[in-house]
């Protein structure tokens, strides 16, 4: 059941929040132990705000779509009196005295919160198992990783624990979890949501956005979510759109850019014949499909990974004294960021400029970007390479290859699932839109999604 | 003569811009052997442009105070078709083929270009004399320096060479050699001045502004200068003010913050007479004089520096192949800046935006404040360190250490004549305000400049 028709039975009253609540901690109860999904469970906190919705809602005061609707955070979100671990010992035992902004913003529409996702140590763990805290397993197969940072939060939502799962995304980490688990996945704008009461990993590539389970729900979080926040010095002033896309979307006259280079290559022949067939779709839906030629993606994600490993060593600096207490994975990557020259920070954050304008100059020309989210669909739990065609990769770049440059860009993309490969584990397709174009994205996917069945299909559990 | 009184002349037809000229070529002619002001002269290039001013003013078209009025400047402008060196061998033989934005607006407000000044190599020499284009020497005593980077801007004002000169700004350079040669010059609020063809030093930190004889010139060119440049990323959007102080200017309920801390410390007896002097004659005026307590000036100035070092280093990384043509003391500083880590930079800016909160916070409670623009006057060519009090000071790190700070607030500033030391050498007072507000910076120091005649005395040539 996704938001919006949640949201219509509580309309009807053929349901309650209370009800819808019970179900999703039944459902965590049952499958957690399997999947590992969630750090910490809220039960009594979520019955409460249940029941406070749902008088509400008897007494004819509705907060929105999202009013008495069972959702979960990233454990990287602060939630007061709740514990807020980022998946790392330094914050094992971090109750926070304030919300985040985004805990906020869902609170004040109503939403019931069921408890803190798991996801990788800092956000920012390489292998697919979290040293402190065990693996989180995806559900379509739980020998394999749900993919990251948002892992927990993609295993939630494909395993209907909740409606609505946030994630944080500094280079991929709410779009691969997303194509992992068969779910959609939303990073806007950066500056579009406040990331107020998030411990930056990364100041200039973090984007805050949902995990859902259609694209009409992630219009719906989205729309409760963005808008300025004074608070936080990156959160822009752009007005906030009418981002639900309506029951039936046209295609008519929509320019779609597909790559002619980089994003096809390398990768599954599964993916492959997947993102092709939504190009088809889109295009019989009356799309104008232009072959273009994206900048130099391998550059945007070097440029990209300069900026992340200096960023977040500097973040992290002052838990210097307490490195013996991070993974040597994170930690690994913390030194190599502390041994960065500024120089090399500075240039990164010019060239990033350059590409910048090389991508607007490309959005003259379409309105979206149809690309894979990922080259491969997720692999085994402790598989650090990837055998992709004729080679092996190292598994986390391969994941990330596709998704990080538009970190750096700024700009949102989405994960919708697009198919199946061999192993009946499930594809995404990305698509990018220009900055502050969230309407427009959206728009196209609920178009393609309202001619496909993959969202709906669930995993074996 | 002020730029104020010639437009009078000229609006009189009491002169021509052909004869405030040829005045100043004369003066160049004269004085240009003995104090090394002046890079290139564009001789004919501004009797051209004198004579065009000429023929436009006689046809009753007027471009406002700065048609017809000679006008030099600081040798980083681009100038299309006249050599730009950067004070550099690496742009020894360089021909712009476009002008920069300060160009530009200046050509378009009728100025006469009478050619580029001098300045320290890079705007970021150490010593006081350009290794490859010889020292500027101070019109006050040609022993002395004329304060750096843009001495030959400042040595060029007070002796009268023209009515104004640009300079650049990125640690004190407009307001240093403002200070030690007892002229007006302004360093506007970060983002009012176009930088567009000016190769940063350190884009962070660089302004653009003019160093005039008079408050009321700084306030005409900055009108001629200020606005919104699309080509210019950092340019901003603030609405331009009218600038120009009334002919009479009451103080009556403005604040002047007079820090209690760090400025008066370790400086000059006849800058903290003369300083002091220019806070009574405002409060004899009607201000409010608040003692204040201003944030942590060295953590600052450190803060800068590393920001300075890392930027620059970036800029020029460029060149390395060709640093054997940079004179040792500029790269050893590039050098320095090769070998900080990038969190090192990524934390420095990230404790700016503290001090930037912490000094808003002060202007709530004051609407400018003074301090001495440095420690002490000028110093003798070759010296490397001073005397202030019973110890030795690094004569380049105890000239900026007033000014430094404010650039990495991105506030304006200026310094105006406030005295002379026991040498007859100038000082200056700086005056800062909160972004943005030049129109307020300019009134105070307008009001104090009516009031005394430390601008009116001439260098002894």
């Amino acid at each position: 059941m996704t938001i919006l028709e949640a949201a219509a039975q509580l309309r009807a009253k053929a349901t309650t929040s209370r009800q819808l609540t019970e179900n999703c901690l039944a459902r965590i109860e049952l499958l957690n132990p399997r999947l590992n999904a969630f750090l910490t469970v809220t039960a009594d906190h979520a019955l409460a705000q249940a029941h406070q919705a749902d008088r509400e809602l008897a007494a004819g005061h509705s907060r929105g779509p999202l009013h008495g609707i069972p959702i979960a955070l990233k454990d990287v979100f602060e939630t007061k009196g709740i514990r807020t671990t980022l998946g790392s010992l330094l914050f094992k035992d971090h109750i926070p005295t304030t919300d985040a902004a985004v805990t906020e913003k869902l609170s004040a529409a109503g939403a019931v919160l069921l408890g803190k996702t798991h996801m990788h140590e800092l956000a920012y763990g390489v292998t697919s198992s979290n040293p402190h805290f065990g693996p989180v397993r995806n559900p379509w197969n739980t020998n394999c990783v749900p993919g990251g940072s948002s892992g927990g939060s993609g295993a939630a939502v494909a395993a209907d624990m909740c409606f609505m799962a946030m994630g944080s995304d500094t280079g991929g980490s709410i779009r691969i979890p997303a194509a992992f688990c068969n779910t959609v996945g939303l990073k806007p704008t950066y500056g579009r949501v406040s990331r107020r009461g998030v411990l930056p990993l990364d100041f200039s590539l973090d984007h805050m956005g949902p995990l859902t389970r259609s694209v009409r729900d992630a219009a719906l979080c989205l729309q409760s979510l963005a808008g300025l926040d004074p608070l936080d010095d990156t959160s822009s002033p752009e007005p906030v759109d009418d981002y639900l896309p309506p029951p039936s979307v046209s295609l008519a006259g929509t320019r779609i850019g597909v790559p002619e280079n980089y994003y096809f290559d390398h990768i599954d022949p599964a993916v492959q014949s997947s993102v092709r067939h939504m190009v088809q779709l889109a295009a019989g839906l009356g799309a104008k499909v232009e072959v273009i030629r994206v900048p130099d993606i391998p550059a945007m994600n070097a440029t990209a990974r300069v900026i992340l490993l200096s960023e977040a060593s500097a973040t992290m600096e002052r838990f210097q004294h307490r490195r013996l207490e991070i993974g040597p994975d994170v930690r690994f990557l913390l030194d190599q960021g502390r041994f960065l020259a500024a120089t090399d920070y500075i240039n990164a954050q010019r060239a990033r400029r350059v590409f910048r304008d090389q991508f607007l100059e490309l959005f003259r020309r379409v309105d979206v970007i149809f690309t894979p989210a990922t080259p491969t669909a997720a692999a085994t739990i402790g598989q650090t390479t990837v055998r992709i065609g004729d080679h092996d990769e190292d598994f986390r770049l391969a994941t990330t290859r596709f998704a990080r440059a538009i970190n750096l860009l700024g700009f949102p993309a989405l994960s919708m699932p697009c198919g199946f490969d061999a192993n009946h584990m499930p594809l995404g397709l990305q698509i990018i839109a220009a900055p502050f174009e969230e309407r427009q994205l959206l728009a196209v996917a609920a178009a393609l999604e309202d001619q496909t069945d993959f969202h709906l299909q669930s995993p074996p559990l």
